[in-house]
Parts: C-alpha cells; sequence; structure tokens
C-alpha cells in the first residue's frame, strides 16, 4: 500500500516534470527529489523509464477523459455549443498557465512517437480515445441538424483533435492566445458553420 | 573557408540527427562523430549548443521556403490546386520516410518553443514565413474565385499550417498516411471547397 502510494506520488511529480520539459530531458533522480523519494529508489517501482512513461500516458488520459466526459455531461447545451465551450475552457487553462506545457499527449507523440513502438500504440490508442468522443459529438450534433451531415464523424474529430494539438504546438511559440483564436473562429465558425 | 566547410558539414548531419532524435537527445559528440569532426571540437565552431540549434533552424528553412517557392513558381496549375499538390507532394516523401521525422520546425516548436526564448522568436518568425506562403496562395485563389472571399487569407493559412503540423504529430503514432489524407480530404473539400 504504501509502495503503491509512493509510485503515485513519482507519477504524480513526473507527470507534471514531463509535461514542462519534456520526456528524456526530464531526469529520474530531478523526479524522485520532487517526489521526495530517496535517490536511487526509482527501479523499485518501475521496471524501467519506458515503463515510468507508459503509466504517465496512463495518469494524462484518465485526467483528460475524466474531465472531458464530466464537461459533456453536466453541459446544459447543444452538442456542438458543447464542444466549442469544451475547447475554450481549454483556452483559459492555457491563459492561467502562460501558454506553456501545451498537450502533454501531443508532447508526447511528437517526442516519443516515431522513437518507441510502445509509446506508440499506447498514445495511437489514446489519440483514438480523444477522437472517439469528438466524434460522437459531431454525430450528436448530425442528428440535431448543427452539424452538415455529409461531414464524416471519425475523419473530421481526427483533423480537429489533430488541428488542436498543432494549434498547441504553435501557440508555444506565439506565447500568446491567437493560435487558439483562430482554431476556435476556423473549426466553429467554418468547417463545423452551415 | 576550411572552416565554414566543416561547420556546414556539422550542421547538416546535425540536421539529420535532431529530426530523427529530437534537440536535447541529440549529443554534441554523435554529431561530431557523423560529421567526421574530431572529438571535442564542437566549441570552436559553435558558442553554444543553443547557437548550433538555431543555426539549425535556419538550414531547415532554407530548405523549406526553397523548395516551397520552386513548387508555387514552376506549377502550372491555379493556386488552390497547386497548393493541395504541395502537401501531396510532402505525402509522398513522408511515405517514403516510413511517416518518421516529421516536421523539423513542428518537432523544434514542440519541445524548444516555451523553453527557450532564442528558439521561440526564431521559431515563431519561421513559421510566420510559411504561413506568409500559405496566406499568398489563399489570397490568389480568391482573386480567382477559387475560395471563398469571407475566409480571412492569414488566418485560415495560419489554421491551415497549424493542422498540418498536428498532422505530422499524429503520423508518427499513426504510423501511416490516414492523418494526412484526412488533412486533405478536411481542409481543401471542406474547409476550402466551396
Amino acid at each position: 500500500m504504501a509502495k503503491e502510494d509512493t509510485r503515485a506520488r513519482i507519477i504524480a511529480e513526473g507527470a507534471r516534470i514531463v509535461h514542462l520539459k519534456g520526456f528524456h530531458s526530464a531526469g529520474v533522480q530531478e523526479i524522485l527529489r520532487a517526489a521526495d523519494v530517496p535517490r536511487g529508489s526509482f527501479y523499485f517501482y518501475f521496471s524501467s523509464k519506458e515503463e515510468f512513461g507508459l503509466a504517465l500516458i496512463d495518469y494524462y488520459m484518465e485526467y483528460f477523459l475524466g474531465r472531458m466526459d464530466a464537461h459533456f455531461r453536466s453541459s446544459g447545451s447543444s452538442p456542438l455549443t458543447s464542444l466549442r465551450a469544451f475547447f475554450n475552457e481549454k483556452l483559459e487553462d492555457f491563459r492561467d498557465a502562460g501558454f506553456q506545457g501545451g498537450c502533454p499527449i501531443g508532447n508526447l507523440a511528437q517526442e516519443m512517437g516515431d522513437l518507441n513502438e510502445a509509446f506508440q500504440s499506447k498514445l495511437r490508442e489514446a489519440l483514438e480515445q480523444i477522437t472517439e468522443r469528438i466524434a460522437h459529438c459531431i454525430r450528436s450534433a448530425q442528428e440535431q441538424n448543427e452539424i452538415d451531415p455529409a461531414l464524416d464523424p471519425l475523419k473530421t474529430a481526427d483533423f480537429i483533435l489533430n488541428s488542436w494539438e498543432g494549434t498547441l504546438m504553435r501557440m508555444k511559440v506565439a506565447n500568446d492566445d491567437e493560435p487558439l483564436l483562430v482554431f476556435d473562429r476556423m473549426v466553429f465558425e467554418h468547417l463545423l458553420g452551415q
């Protein structure tokens, strides 16, 4: 039980540090120090840095999907309005974070996606889970005549997610909200607008 | 003169290695070895790894903008057809590369964009130069009634570039051309289609 608690603390601190610095740059000792765990005990909790990285993806996804599901469950708006509001809620988060960090899943996909097969398949699955939720929203919006039924829900959702990831990458160098405002306008007024 | 040649060789080899592994992960000694330059002589050519990284951005951009300009100059097609063909040419490149590497500028933006101010401003400028060329294309297409004049050329170009960058990130984990095909269809048949 204590071992599980410590492991969870390492993951939580690791998630924060990897989000800001990247997976390769985040040192194991730095993460242990932040988690207040004795130097050198990393391999008591994880068989490898890879296993730790894969656990980070689960951690990020549990948070993100939980938040996404809570948003859609509690939203009293139409599916399209609710989807737009979700992205604009994230925009507020990024304003608060000074446009730093971006998407932890997107960062790992960029850094590790073509270097490590275990990361690749886990990240592919993670992004597909997000896509599936966006697609569900698009289908509901189509049933309510909010979105053109000619748009393929899954491909449209994939495109929106990929565009969002690129938007967050651009945000890091723009250091302002302009890329996010452009995303909002282009996706919701032009692509999905009727 | 010999010093300049050696520097150029380090940049060319460094560009290849950083493209595949990322900036932090690419070791200085590994790059020198690939460039066939004596171990330990890196700081004879660059004041810092940062200066080397900034030189890489110039190197990537010179190649990319050169290719982009040559494509549009030699294209006998309409502006919109020519823009679509440019992205599809890149799709063929990525097929040949086994969907590895992605965009060197996007990779650096993701990795370094919010960590280092010199990278941030240089990468912002680089992405703006690409945006400007896409916007020029969109303006020409609007003049020829190929694209809805209601679309703001610069914002549309920014969105297309950001979507493309996110598409290349997704490609790394998808390990196939599906994200690129989705980009092509969503941008050229839905967003810009009339």
